[in-house]
């Protein structure tokens, strides 16, 4: 029964793997290439545990957040990286991903995949204080990676200061420090020609 | 004072997106190319989620592992990856390791500085419960890898069964029944001719 249970877990853990192939628009701080699911949701489980002094509540469940920021691209493992500023990718996105969702965490035994299912459910969601944090980390990794290279991944597609700035919105409402850092950011971007307005 | 903290936390942030450039041994599950630290330590990070059920100590602290395992190799921006069966490179590893540490730490603001490097040094002393599972999980996962891709890292590196048993004892003082299932993995890997006598 444990065996059982351990096997499930175990296949599970060697499904993920995928997510180290999974290619986002980030690219990495050197320039180099650009950055996986895996990588970003590492930086992310830190970056929680360095930023929550910074969360807009100041009683949030910091260990929730690490795990739901740790599992929130699993379901990209089926449907890929959605871009943020991809509108046409981001119409049927949802629905790509419950499907990833219903086969990816059912390899789970049934509780845990209960569990997981409701930690990206509440990502998704964004109604909780947990996951209004997660998602600021969300947003806010990118737009560093972003600003640090000079805009390389915003050049590539056309992004604008518009654009840039109301994704900057639930920035806030995770955190306002986060918020006020991300707007200095992007109006530096566009001084340094980074952004286009 | 605020934005002095958080100056320092986004160099700090900026600085570990390095570890996504430090390559370990490891091959990835499909075969495809070598691992770095931060896909790494988000693995462990997932696995510590979904297995720790099955830690010796059934009452230890989880968050404090996954804290633990997500920052454990950051050291290695500056000392590298040192093969485990690199008996040379092992000599100096400490060394390297420390001195790591006294600068990469210490880009955090002071407090933070003093609990992370208390982790990681928490995580190399093996003295705790989370220590010993945090260090079981970092043996069993590339263990699963090797056996996953039919013992590529191993026959790379002439490596052999007693080696790899050595290393095996770990994973059982963190968890038995992991070091049971690593037990099994390396004896199928020998039967199917994935790691030598």
């Amino acid at each position: 029964m444990e065996n059982d249970r351990l096997e499930k877990q175990i296949e599970f853990i060697t499904e993920i793997d995928k997510l180290k192939h999974i290619k986002r628009q980030t690219i990495l701080m050197d320039g180099s290439r650009k950055e996986n699911d895996a990588e970003h949701s590492w930086h992310l489980a830190v970056m929680a545990m360095l930023l929550s002094e910074h969360a807009a509540d100041k009683n949030l469940d910091l260990f929730k957040v690490m795990k739901m920021v740790l599992i929130h691209d699993l379901v990209e493992i089926d449907a890929g990286d959605t871009y943020v500023y991809d509108e046409k990718a981001n119409e049927d996105k949802a629905e790509r991903e419950q499907k990833a969702a219903d086969r990816i965490f059912s390899i789970l035994p049934e509780d845990q995949a209960r569990e997981i299912r409701a930690l990206w459910e509440e990502f998704e969601e964004r109604t909780t204080a947990e996951a209004r944090f997660a998602a600021a980390l969300d947003r806010f990794q990118p737009l560093l990676h972003n600003y640090k290279t000079k805009g390389r991944s915003w050049k590539e597609h056309g992004v604008t200061k518009d654009q840039v700035m109301k994704r900057k919105e639930s920035i806030k409402s995770g955190s306002k420090i986060l918020g006020e850092c991300a707007e200095r950011l992007i109006n530096e971007s566009v001084e340094k020609g980074y952004l286009k307005e």
